[in-house]
């Protein structure tokens, strides 16, 4: 995989044309024992299918051929990046997931309330699960800390999980994790992966000694685990190139954060699919880009729900009209990876997209669907062809060469 | 084409399931001109056909479209190593064709014994094709030869064919050939191609002088000829890379050779198709990959024998159930290339592979066979995706990001 950016910056033009990328989250699925069909192929998605008659059909390889992805790489590589270049850290993913806002010299960790013996060995590395509410209660103990000038921003997640943000001049991601990953040992010291993250090290250190003593009442809480440093990575922006003026809505944070990490704008919206497209229709006017992303066929794919990954997609279904009402000059639907209900969790099938536009020339796959994708116009794609192909459909690149 | 080895090496997993990768060498072939089916379409073969059903099939690039690939490349790609990337020398191939174990810094030369007139001028490349057992009588005569500390070990190949291993410490193979390649002219002087090279030069230079002088008397091979000096090429193992305790069975030693060359172990195993499946039976339990290699197939393509190449694959086909009345968790099926028998040799076209897993999203592809590959699920892919696309099937791979 690899992503042709340089070349895209280079051939993209601002016109007035819009296009709509919805992503259904974990869209491609396996089929059914029963059925022998796919949660896609199961659902009714009268206005899906209508999009892939007269569109084009393919699969796409997030990462690349057998790789199962993140979120993150399933996402960079949806926008047109290059996911094997650019990382983003569990640190930054996780301060995302809560809206957290990352500065360009923040430093964040994922963190972990724990529980350590009298000795200081890991007994429990997610302190017996505490409660949300516990969690936030501490968290609250230890934000603000101030060390050698560096403020620690500490924010709850869920139940043991939390975020801590070292903010300050001259800080450096590259540490190495003081999460042991084991019960038995002492948590690891932080050490500094390159020469210039020795104080950024130390300050991290110096916040878990305050923080082993901040938490000393509270067992089985009564200490941290610190791992993923990372800071907010550096992509080129959508704007830049893309020439687009564009657009995020998702009711979920951590894709949020992903937008605007590529310099797209969020729009405020509703949690559900008819709120999230519907925020689309009212804002069609002001942008002429938009992501749009679902989250719950995902999550139904995660609880291995074959059924109720199905109806997100026939609700999404239900939605489209919301979209295809404003006529958009190009509409792909497709999704981040698969995330088949039998497998409970993300994996490496490719998924399924679909493209419509104008100007497409449109292949005889008649239904949306992983095994019609098969034969579809697009054959099988990386991901990161997308974006130039939704570019090319919305008649923003020009030619390459004379 | 590239391979994605440091990715996959950070995200391979040791577990308990179990592949085997079934190389039908020459796989690939062209229709017949009377009936307009392949080998591969006319075969019998209602086992295969029934595991591309219920799996996956497409077609494969060993090394890029268009490309003939030899075997060593053909077989790198199919293990996952870029065969752009990773090289394995005539020298080197020749030494591994007749089981002979190169060392790390052995310098290995593929010889000819040819013929010389009285002013020292190649009359015949090949010395009149002697027997396979004059070559060996020859070989022996030259075989052991020590100069400057340098052992040379002689072995003789088939016919007028020979191979030269230089072992001693401090050898370079970046070496020019002597072999002239035309008739009329002196062998070429063995020259340095690296400032580091020279010794090794001197060494080879002097070596084909003794030969010339031990031959005299033997003509019509009177003199020898080397090309293709070469070291073992240092490949990641299989098991770095893939974290599998891998077998390798094959009836010929060339392949034997190669799956040396990125650490399997190699199994005793009998020349037939049943024996080679018997010998996986055999030792199912004490490996987690196998690679079994079916040379015949290529041989009958080679020989422009239709009918035979079709026996060939019916007799895999016959002996599969040995395969899967084990249920390895993933069998593929395929080729290291095409070898038509109208073409009577290795060609360019794509490679048919079928997949089986129980993960695997079922295409709609009924047989194994070329025309039907060319809508199979996996689509076009290069032939070092097949690995990854096993080890995701077999759940040895996990998430790439978060």
């Amino acid at each position: 995989m690899s992503d042709n950016l340089d070349l895209i910056r280079e051939l993209s033009l601002p016109t007035t044309s819009k296009i709509v990328l919805v992503v259904l989250d974990g869209l491609g699925g396996l089929p059914s024992l029963k059925t022998g069909k796919t949660e896609l192929e199961t659902a009714k998605k009268p206005n899906l299918d209508r999009l892939a008659s007269r569109g084009m059909c393919g699969l796409v390889d997030p990462v690349a051929p057998g790789i199962t992805p993140g979120s993150a790489p399933g996402h960079l590589a949806l926008f047109g990046y290059d996911p094997l270049k650019f990382k983003v850290g569990r640190g930054v993913l996780e301060a995302m997931g809560i809206d957290f806002e990352l500065g360009p010299g923040d430093v964040a960790a994922r963190g972990n309330f724990c529980t350590v013996d009298e000795a200081g060995r890991v007994t429990d590395r997610r302190a017996g699960r505490i409660s949300t509410e516990k969690c936030a209660e501490l968290a609250r103990l230890l934000d603000g800390l101030l060390i050698e000038g560096v403020k620690v921003l500490v924010r709850p997640v869920k139940e043991h999980r939390f975020v801590a943000v070292f903010r300050g001049e001259g800080l450096d991601h590259r540490l190495g994790d003081s999460d042991p990953q084991q019960t038995g040992v002492t948590p690891k010291t932080v050490t500094a992966l390159s020469t210039q993250a020795g104080r950024t090290a130390d300050i991290a250190n110096q916040f878990v000694v305050q923080a082993k003593k901040a938490l000393a009442g509270h067992h089985p809480a009564n200490m941290v685990l610190l791992r993923g440093f990372s800071g907010r990575p550096e992509l080129p922006t959508v704007r830049e190139m893309y020439k687009l003026k564009s657009a995020a809505i998702s009711g979920y944070p951590m894709y949020r954060g992903l937008a605007r990490l590529v310099g797209m704008e969020v729009i405020e919206t509703g949690p559900s699919v008819r709120e999230e497209f519907l925020t689309l229709k009212q804002n069609y006017g002001s942008y002429d880009f938009f992501f749009v992303h679902v989250k719950g066929a995902d999550a139904a794919g995660e609880d291995g729900d074959f059924e109720r990954k199905v109806r997100v997609i026939e609700e999404v279904d239900d939605s489209m009209p919301l979209i295809t009402s404003v006529n958009p000059d190009v509409v792909v639907v497709t999704g981040d990876h698969s995330t088949p209900a039998r497998l409970k969790g993300h994996s490496w099938h490719p998924v399924p997209v679909l493209l419509y536009g104008r100007y497409c020339r449109p292949d005889r796959v008649k239904g949306f669907s992983e095994s019609a994708a098969v034969s579809g116009g697009l054959g099988r794609i990386a991901a990161t062809s997308i974006m130039p192909l939704a570019m090319a459909n919305a008649l923003k690149l020009t030619k390459y060469g004379a």
